[in-house]
């Protein structure tokens, strides 16, 4: 039975411009340029509007596998999916994540379902469509696109859906303008929120988590309307989602499994042992398994409390609350996965329940 | 048979200036203000030189207590040991803990040690002598007799030592300078450090943790030597050191028991663990048992590594590494209690190994 | 002839709880405290939510002006206008400026105008007043009451309108919920915005340099609206606003001086000059004249550029571009100025163009 | 006579990585990429240890004119000299200046001296010889060298010195242990300061402004000796330092001139408007003169105050005194100059007077 076979590599870099690890990785053989789907990154910047780290991370990576793969830099960028993440506060250790996918055989004992991964973009959007209710719909299109994609039917076997969603810039907004459309908002800043919150909306829907009628006005303010899976990201560079899924199928014959949790809070350690237990590890690990990534968004809780006791993350004009609240669930989750090398990321909206969100982890079998 | 009984009182500030709480207490006679010893508090400043958080609760609960007492702010500042940590990054939540002594009679069924707290002070140092060995030698002997105050023989009673210490300031180095000795530093930042290191390696030596014979030139050099349950901090207010020990006694009539252990890096979630059963608590606390509090100091590796991967809190221009490290500490410790409300300080010199920190536990038994 | 006489010190301070220099002038006999009626202050925060320093200096010099004036500290607070302003970026300066006031006999030989000081206070607000046309109409008549009890009949005598105002909380927001009535916004950080903004705006109504028929949408968006001489700061301590009126008047007999300009931009550096210029000081001082302070509010351009070329405050996720705008304008007129111990502060909606602010000087005269 | 002729180009960046401005006029013509000399900029990092923006901004330059040069970009950054100093605190405005140099003839009418560019670089230093007289000695060296390339003969000709220094890392510490010698410190960050002030005391020993024999423990402790016209600038990807002297000379046919002063403090308004008369430029600007750009380096006084006015950027744990001093500087130099797109560097040891610094102004004749 042929099978698709996925590569999962997590690589330290020593900066955002840092491509050593990778590079030598494809000297040696051990990554075939040509496979790789996407990469996702934790760089050490502040996570925030002025954080160029993460344009600095993609440049780099795309102008060292441009002749690896004989494309020009754009084109590199437009083949495989970037998703940069901002901010390695506390004991967050900056560091990528190489995904890669290629046709495999799948051998005869191996039994249950295995990690696969699927992707899939949508139609590109319209500045009016960001952050509304055509953004959700052809959302959650494109997570069942990719679910087909990765060999998934379940939606239970969807343990964490990557998205890349667009902004508004005022360029974008004034286009709008024009055509005598408004856009939901006029702040570039503000319109990094609604994508993301339309885009998990999205996911709810495709996976059944929530009803598929999400009305405009729910976006960013129905907090108790979420997935429990997505983790999304916006940027500048394109006008559509880029969806990645990771789940389990039988038709992967990878040698990762995922499992995922949701934390209901920053505090939350029993989702994150929940987390780690769904695929073998935790307190007590089963042999042969060993963590690969932990994959996890976090916030400051909107209401200002924390199981009751108040936070100053929201209050604090010198440090905004996404580095907070990525330094706090950042050193929760590397304390019990024994390593800061994680990929915690701020700005959950619509992704678990407010304050809180999920938390995926990926382990290897040998 | 006469003894003492404890009363730890933890309350939650809506500010640095809100003295509410605690007003209310006393005005309930839930508190008798005579009482209280010290007040261990959590300010939500950025823990820095120049945060006022500290200085203005300290000021607000002296000028609130005075009346109470029927003594001038001064006074209240004189009789009672305030040592304010500033940084409540994450999930931390500002707060206060209130240790009040009084005498009692010892229960006739009672069985066991219990809390019990002490206190004493070294004289006034010399500019020179704070960093170095006068200042270690003093702080052991303050330690012995704030020990024999707690009725604690057994170093191994104790769990945890607070100390207040001096710092220099530019008109304390002119005046070592007009005696013709230098001091350790002329800058009012490092000596903070070397006084909170030289005050640890004090009770290292009190407790029989490191040898007597510490140098001058071990102080912020030698990591190896460290005590396990020290945790100072350095204010302009003084010119000797105070010492709060707490610790177990067979002398304490409390109903509350304190144990601890050593987090050996940032991410060491079973050091926490076994804190937390030490007195009955953690994943299955015994019935009848309670969290009061934890007390822990943080701070980032000075290596730059984590358990082998890097981590950008020194090198950090926007975020101080204290306050990364504060956050990231106090998130994994939050997580494993179950609360918010813990005292995590930062600036670890030789308390604890490098990287890591001293972490008690305090619970209550009804 | 009665008038008024006017006395104004400004005192440097070593810290946000400092009162030695206030205190010892009083001791000294140079301030009677019972004449004091207003405190503006610069204090070493960040400006921001959570900068505790200016509660802190009020809080210091309310309890050590409660003896001196036989009331207690909130009587104090009440008695007397503290408007404290955060943020000493750059070469700025931590101060504060005391004004006194008490009858004078006007010397005979005294020709001309001289600075006059009135206060005035509007009825207290509902919360859905705020940043609304309420607001504006009430401060409006307000600031005419403080021209009566300055003395000062012609608008173009006014020179700075320093006004302190409400902001919205949960509760006053859920109050007026209660009642039927949304308020502006449900931000407190917003609401802060929005009443400095309207409060401005009544001191336009007021000069005429506003038409009346100002609407609740033009709040915080008409920023072609504008005082040249409104200085608006809100605070959580008050429902109502408090105006002080500075300007010249024939019914003083004070020393001093004053005079103003409208900063077009940020970088207008003769718009400082003019208003140096105004009261004999400047590039050429006119002999027997000596600066007092310069009063200014400065902003980050909304539109994202200073005169053709982008700055970058609005997109700085690390330092809010309050405290940006306040370095910047502050080194300016600073410089020009010969010290760093002026009043520069930020946020200044309404308050002067978009991208600048209204400047005041007041000079001594021999 | 053949002569130099020099370029000089003000470019805005949209961001760190954007090119597009230097290759449109490469595109057009107007600047041949061949004769690119050097190119300083001001980047929107923090200009701090962690500001990535100054590689990134490298790195993309570079990139983009290896194919005009047909040169790989590791060639093109051995070619050019790079100088970017991060940080555009308050109104100061991203932007790179281009340097060009070509041969000329000299107009027949062309009287007077014009603004003339010169190179120069050290041997390498081995890392024991940072910060200390090794330094200083070649440093001297490599301005006379440079000023020769420039055509200059008299010290009294020479504007502004900007110089690309080294700096220590964890490896090149130990490459001096192992050979038995010890580094001038251990910490990187103390490094770039060392090597900054040595190099500027190289260029004070080279013009004469401060005698030959500066030993080693004068670096970082005598600020009595500096430079009026070095600007130097540590970075981590050299081992030599490299000279760009910027003077008047004979030789130029350029239609530039370059003056000078130093600013003796932070607020040192008539020493910019002196340098910009120096030029031409200033109050009354003499007809057919344009202002190009103004290079000025900024500073925290050490001694923590400014004109006997306390400033408190040295003990802001949340902003760093370089952000500071450089968003204030730069308000005072824009409000002078009119524009925001100025060079205006942090971390001047050595470089004019303790809290002070040189200010160099370019002016275009037509």
């Amino acid at each position: 039975m042929r099978t698709t076979s996925v590569g999962i590599f997590k690589v330290a870099t020593k900066g955002p411009g840092d491509v050593s690890g990778l590079m030598s990785m494809i000297g040696s053989g051990e990554i075939d340029p040509t496979s790789i789907l996407a990469i996702l990154g934790k760089t050490e910047g502040n996570g925030g509007v002025n954080d160029f780290t993460r344009e600095y991370a993609v440049a780099a990576l795309c102008t060292a596998l441009a002749p690896k793969l004989g494309l020009s830099p754009e084109a590199v960028e437009q083949r495989i999916a970037f998703v940069m993440s901002g901010g390695t506060e506390g004991v967050l250790s900056p560091h990528i994540t190489v995904f890669t996918r290629s046709e495999a055989e799948r051998p005869a004992g191996l039994s249950g379902k295995r990690l696969s991964i699927g992707m899939a973009h949508t139609r590109d959007f319209l500045p009016e469509e960001l952050g509304r209710s055509a953004q959700i719909t052809e959302t959650a299109k494109a997570v069942k696109a990719a679910m087909d994609d990765a060999g998934i039917t379940d939606p239970a076997d969807v343990h964490f859906v990557q998205i890349k969603c667009p902004l508004l810039t005022s360029d974008r907004v004034e286009a709008a303008n024009a055509r005598g459309s408004k856009t939901v908002t006029t702040s570039a800043y503000s319109s990094m929120a609604y994508s993301r919150g339309a885009s998990a909306l999205g996911v709810g829907v495709a996976l059944g988590e929530i009803a598929p009628d999400v009305r405009d006005e729910d976006v960013l303010r129905r907090y108790d309307l979420f997935s429990r899976v997505a983790s999304t990201s916006s940027g500048i560079e394109l006008m559509h989602n880029v969806v990645i899924v990771l789940g389990s199928s039988k038709a992967s014959a990878s040698e990762f499994e995922i499992g995922h949790a949701v934390m209901s809070d920053a505090i939350d350690a029993p989702a994150v042992m929940s987390a780690l237990e769904s695929v073998g590890l935790g307190t007590t690990p089963q042999p042969g398994r060993e963590l690969v990534n932990i994959f996890a968004k976090a916030e400051a809780s909107p209401d200002g409390n924390v199981r009751g006791f108040r936070h100053t993350m929201l209050e604090d004009t010198d440090i905004s609350s996404t580095r907070h609240a990525r330094a706090a669930v950042g050193g929760l989750i590397a304390g019990l996965a024994g390593t800061g090398a994680v990929y915690v990321s701020g700005g959950a909206e619509h992704q678990g329940p407010a304050g809180g969100g999920p938390v995926a982890v990926i382990a290897r079998l040998s």
